[in-house]
């Protein structure tokens, strides 16, 4: 698994803990502790896989004598009926990981599969699908990584990774020209500056300022087509605002370098994933 | 607030520490410390507000000078261009907290919202509708008091406090009866015992065994029928499986208790809402 | 261990934590790292045995090496004299472990004792004898978990998980009835409803409202006697109230199906387990 | 509070989320939230309090309103009756705070009651009486702080902050000289060595090599009385072993300087406090 | 203090449970703790103040009634005897907090003053001074925020917000050309690539591969001047390995953008400041 | 390692996730998850080594497959070019690791040697080195067991396990003699008290009232001389006040037996010390 091992520890622990709290009534009181059991997940439905790696420590971190098979890996395009993993440990510690073990893989594959269908929807064009901080809190990093895992590309991780001047920001300086300058003198040099703009006028400002990427923000695809060539890849561009998958063809094709989509990570379609006790 | 100041608190911090890491470059580096501000949420959309005071207690622990009047309350049906809330302090916290308050409020008002409309969906039935246990790791919680704020019902929320036998623990004790009779030796008695039936035979079987709740788990609304009327209230029946808003009225419409859809929780549709800076 | 790991791991390294700090100076600068060592535990006092694989889970986090033969089992009733588990592994991991291994298996047999004492005191009666929430805080998990092994059954573990309605709670809605009726809207089907009792009049109104469980706080047994045949199984019925070893039996004839005793967690006396190095 | 702020509401944030988890579904569905309540604690017990100021900040922490008078302090002997302190706020922060706060201050109390009875046994001697390592685990220092409000002097408070050598390091050493020895040339000048005896040529031993303390390992009162004389003020000398409030008198009088006593704190009994609304 | 509250909270609380434990032993026992104090900040060094809201927080987390008048703010130049801040509250708390005010306090003023002495040492050349990842464990956002307030301007914060491809990375893929090319396939468009070189052959490949950051490492300054004309602003230049006070002026200018100091957070010297009580 | 596991574990893990966050990209995106590697530690300067078996767990923790030789060890004299330790694993999780393990190694080995070389200072004579509260938050017990790998010796922990009387205790009290009688009352047997002195009469106060411990401070080496011959060995004595390498030789020829300096663990130089990947 590439994701740092603690920060996963980390939230697996919590999430067993909330799910089971101190004992597994109905498992611990019928279940032989030294039974064996074997399980497999199968997909119920078509998608992107993510997260079978984290699905599979739950189970590793529970059950020392825990082993498995994985078939499918995470960004594998996956239809309904295929078999993911199989794998097998004590019975009691596969009953008390299976629901954390899936709420996690089919959280991670519901963005990894939205994340793919707005790549597919957009390819052949220069642009890339990316998120946007609009995750589910605590959990952004899982669906950061989904979001790869389905093609697409990261925005910024937090607030101190990359600066984002909104109208707040720019109001309080006076205009983005001393907005950007005043970061500047004080922002980390591998920190960019990202400006938010709603016109061509912003647009013209931003890029006179050396934005290293300018956001168009709810602009119609023809402002964007015409701010895109104005910029001419002196910045980044960013599409942002209410993308569909019925819309995002559109945007992309009006020159954009990254379209960000609020909804791959806040209104999460969980992907249907089974586990079957053998 | 009703629910627990201490777990509440510690989502918030969690999520705070990771949306913002140490710093929020954009904002200390451009707006004065001393700034003050004033914000409010507004509706984007038509739903059931949820999570009211958990996003105002984002900038509470944020800024000892916030304050707030709310005008929508969790459980309040909002419609699109609704003032929920104006508020005040600290330009730069209101800034810090934003992101973390909308994540949180979105997603519960998402919940509340998809709970109502299956809630409405099946009114004059006497069904309640509740989630699962398909939740989001660690906001569990939140998304149970979502729920009952849409109107919804709980079901238990841990594997502590209510026992549900499944095909597992009825296998490896050897039969329904001797499930149910080998934990009830062992369970507390204010611990609730549901089996998981697929068919008749099963239902009657955990009816002789006196079973205090019922699940029929993926049966066509006219075996529920049937099971249902076999039970008559001698234990509360749950249906189980897919559920859907298009479906939920029809399996209402069988008699039974309680029907739980595991989509109200893993596939939550943010609910819109924005927040402005006056 | 059919406690959850993780919630029981967590407990260990807090107390290792507070027992060491961050070096058992006197271990570390007389015992050579390296030297390997063997110990047993043994009882110095007649009871019943429980907390075992907790005590041998401190040494097992704090030393790769460690082994252990385990003689007596969690519910096991143990002599003087006897050995309960022999082990080893590095001496100074032994030392380090010593009196947190101690520390919690000597509570958790203290409770296992006392509840067991209680039970037997009862024995052919038709009740059962369980805990309150009167627990040590943050250990109230390995006192339920004591309680069962001591033959007792839990109560509810906390106040999301069974609702008891107390004066308190009845006086804010008007009536016994009233309080039910409220509660019950809300309520979660998983969840039951216990009313707290103090006369003949309150438990006819808690049977009306189809409370789940009704305590009989603090009633004579006599009292007990004529709410229990009054009840007729349309409840189950729990005596509370200062219950001691010399008064069980006498609670338990009046028919009650459950006796709550809070000294089972609130006065504990540990059981004597001694700790020898071979 | 004289106790660490930071320390103490650690273990009352931990015991709250232990008892109510999110929601304490009983108060919060049947009381008003904006309800105000009058409460008090009275002593149903006679003994010596201890544990007041952490039990109102239990309330403190959850209810911003609490308001408190508190008449009788930590140290203060009470009797059965005596009204302790009386405080208000929300009624429904008040029964969610009553449990842990009871649980806390009437382990506390009969720590220091406990405590108490034992330095009036030996009043008049030379001795003082202190509590051991087998204490609750992450409870120590609640318990040692209520051990000095019961009129006892504190042992240490873990393994790193004074050494004392038990048979296995003697063994591992040698003998008490090599392994006193040992110790002294890397252990801190702040921290005192205790020597762990068993009879009187132990005792020549570690008063020859300097020890701070020698402990007088279960020995007879004669035993000790000899020892203590040949010590004669040379090393403080500590008595352990089974110590009861039946034996302790004799112990004192053979002039040992303390009495360390396992039994006050890891088989407290609990006084009886109660909480009551107004 | 524009640093993230929950972040800087949770520092202060773990070092001052590190210092206190759970009881200031000679404080509680000497002090009244109604006792009311006053102190100050007093400056025993020149330097650059940095903390000082750091740790006037240390006091209000300790004491609600802790009160402050800062004279001097982080990134003031301060002279030896320069009264900082004079502030009261309760004694008890005032000693309690003093240690961790001041380490927290002189080794951020140590950072910012020995950032200060490079920056001034570059003057008038192009150059910044940046620190490393060569941080104190768990102390990295307070050193880095030293940094600035020093005048220097800070590099990456962790391993998720700029990719620094050096040798190890570029030798498994083959070549610069193919780590640069292979990591820009998936990473964000906000994460900056900066590419580690040592000789004028790899600065060519890495400017031909559209590095945003070129790291000359370890070269002369000779070479650094070539390398820096030969860019000539394709990308910026960071020249890394061994900087000190005494050549930074010259590596300064050879045209470099950003010079790397480990030194500035590895090798704190803690400004002398002292709390005097009045 | 006989630092306690669980205490070191948390740094590690802590710092980890400050390091890396949730990814490595540059790592991650270039180096294949199963290749394997190995790398090694070389001094690039002389010292005292201190944190190796520190450094080895941070490798240990992130990869199970991780081996080492470790050729030098805690408290070695180590000379540049010297070969430390080398070890193999899994690439990915060296480079994870990589600076975290060095920069507690290095900032270790900083205090050992800083330690060392005050120790080698005062060779012959009878005074130890001691380190003083004035430590890194958070990384206290790395720096007093680095000191003692050094040949120092450690003074107090934590303001519970030692009494230092400053003083504002003794104003408070009203003299030395009233706050040593006061605190001996009160506090446990295993605590030494060390009283703060500044001159001759306070030093003859504080041996009339048999102070544990007297420090010296901020005395002339002459005046010292006085102190410790007049109190002669009827208490430790302790020299404190801006000691440096310099100065530290002839302070400790005063006959003083212990010499604290501040500057050991709040100015630390980390040894400069290399990891290589073969």
């Amino acid at each position: 698994m590439i994701l740092n091992k603690f920060y996963i520890d980390d939230i697996i622990k919590n999430a067993i803990k909330e799910d089971i709290n101190y004992l597994d009534v109905a498992s611990a009181y019928t279940i032989p502790e030294t039974q064996e059991g074997k399980a497999y997940f199968v997909a119920k439905a078509d998608g992107v896989l993510c997260g079978i790696d984290v699905a599979m420590r739950v189970f590793e971190l529970l059950d020392d004598s825990f082993y498995a098979n994985v078939y499918k890996h995470d960004g594998d395009e996956i239809k309904k009926g295929d078999l993911i993993a199989d794998f097998g440990g004590k019975m009691l510690h596969l009953l008390e990981g299976e629901r954390t073990a899936l709420n996690l893989l089919q959280m991670m594959s519901g963005v990894a599969t939205a994340t793919n269908a707005c790549v597919k929807a957009i390819a052949g064009t220069n642009a890339s699908v990316a998120e946007t901080r609009k995750t589910i809190p605590m959990l952004r990093a899982l669906q950061k990584y989904a979001v790869t895992c389905g093609g697409g590309s990261n925005h910024r991780f937090n607030l101190s990774d990359c600066a984002m001047l909104k109208d707040n920001h720019i109001d309080a300086c006076g205009s983005i020209t001393k907005a950007v300058n005043t970061l500047r003198k004080k922002i980390g040099h591998t920190v960019k500056i990202e400006v938010e703009t709603r016109n061509f006028d912003e647009v013209k400002e931003a890029v006179a300022v050396n934005a290293d990427i300018i956001m168009l923000d709810n602009m119609s695809v023809e402002d964007m087509k015409k701010c895109v060539e104005y910029i001419d890849k002196r910045a980044l561009t960013e599409a942002s605002g209410n993308v569909t998958l019925e819309t995002i063809r559109n945007i992309a094709e009006s020159g954009v370098d990254i379209i960000s989509v609020g909804a791959l990570t806040h209104s999460v379609k969980a992907m249907d994933i089974s586990m079957k006790i053998k």
